[in-house]
């Protein structure tokens, strides 16, 4: 019987990631069931459910973060998807991106940027 | 002469950081003003003055940001200050300090959370 | 009323960090206590109550990793500590911290031995 | 005539890594012999052979290290190879993969555990 | 019209990176032309300009830090290229990426070879 | 008896860092006198001894690379010393630390801007 934080955190994770999310937590299933439940109980289920920070704030701190960390290209382009999800416009994810030219420097930026260059068009295909 | 780039910075620069980012700016005189005049023109007269990200959102990126990097506190701290200083709340900020554990682990969560206890401690004193 | 999961790894931090462990909690309860909740729910809770691996062997992943990011001293602090208590020689810790210089470099080890240094020395005062 | 730390480093690099590792220094030759040269002697010649930590607990450190760094991919599924080589059982290598979620974020966990899926699946093909 | 850091930045792009630097500036036309405007004013009309360190020199640090993060290997190979083209013997490229085994660890070393060994096969072709 | 990788390095250590290196090397020699002797031997008796790379441009690359990682404060300080007594310039250092600012973002510039005043000024003291 599943608990209420992956009840709720499968739902925040619908909500905001749509089937990019579903995909991710599906390709761990053979591998390691339990990462993929705590994906959905701690990240979705305890910490996007608070109130205290709408979820666009949380898309922006998201996308700036992992562009900085520079490492996880899969998973930026998921909350780059989750971004234009829950409200942000095209123009407000690259200047997120193109800010972080500042923090992580010109290359983290161009990553970003060029990531996002994926996700839009694999929006519109 | 000093050019636009360099007036409009300095001028976001005191609506976001204030006295901070002044001493920033004044400690650097000695040893590199070049670097002095770039942080102003670039980060600040020409990123933070674009119209397409309120302020609010910026530095709740930059936050993030430097929180996951996890390598620049003292910039962090000037940032926690600018956060609070554009808008954000305390509980805003807190949250996007909570969300980093997700993105780049608990230690970089902590080290932000106690940089922000620092920045709030200093703050009423 | 606490849940199974922060009794759980209350337990288990207490076991692994002893006193550190638990001055990092309480000095969180003042700025976010939900970040200390959740790093007793999740870390110690979820994960290293987990049977599959033995504690001295988690201890070795995480001042492993932690040397290798380099960012984290306070932490890496409190697991070089940890690894003592779980059972590695000071030998075992010293040829973790030996070999990162191979995967993150002689700045990663040598800062990381630097903080076995301190923590052996507080151990004996 | 090759020295005794190379001759040494590279019984262990067989014994450890087996045709991967091979493969790696081979692809070196033509580029760089010394890289090649030097990665048998200092890694593997003088680090793995010695006797104060056995060589399970050695892949367990390299595994988190090279999961939570995120930035080298090939190198982490060469040591999650070595790690099943030298004892490690396939839960035990998954539950150091889960533990970086902690200390490194859910990304870099998740892309430790998709790199280990690719090396399982080899390993059957 | 385009400023003076603009037309000095463009012509010192040209004369560093050649083809590669000008594909990375189309590439970002269609998504975010200001991102491409911004990497010519700032890192090539502000600073590549400058004349107390020669060209030759500044390649060698940029190599070694794209090296040491390990997490931008299109910019990486971008400067490798670049290094040859301001006057860095073969030899000497390699000597950088060699040394990067002590600073940011063997994988950033080997990563680093890698790419190298694709830009030469590329300039042969 | 020591080994020849070691005398060289040695020799070399002295050459490049003086009192520095001796003094770090020193101080690991209660907790870990392998890691002293490694240090010794494969950064300092086997990469700066090579001649393919002059050691100006060898402090260049250091500087740039430990600037960029920004979790390493103490070895950079005493690369930015190595740069100045090996033949850099003051001038050419800021640049490689002024040139960092696009490539690692400005905090990583900053951080090793002060990093060179600290430096500075305890070689005027």
């Amino acid at each position: 019987m599943k608990n209420t934080r992956f009840t709720l955190g499968l739902a925040q994770l619908s909500k905001i990631d749509g089937d990019a999310g579903h995909q991710v937590i599906e390709s761990l299933q053979e591998i390691c069931p339990d990462l993929a439940r705590f994906t959905i109980e701690y990240p979705f289920g305890d910490i996007y459910t608070r109130q205290a920070l709408d979820l666009k704030s949380r898309e922006i701190a998201t996308v700036a973060a992992l562009t900085a960390l520079g490492n996880c290209t899969p998973q930026l382009k998921v909350h780059l998807n989750a971004a234009l999800n829950v409200g942000c416009s095209e123009e407000e994810v690259k200047e997120v991106l193109l800010q972080m030219s500042v923090y992580a420097g010109f290359p983290a930026a161009l990553n970003g940027m060029f990531a996002f260059k994926d996700v839009l068009n694999e929006r519109k295909a």
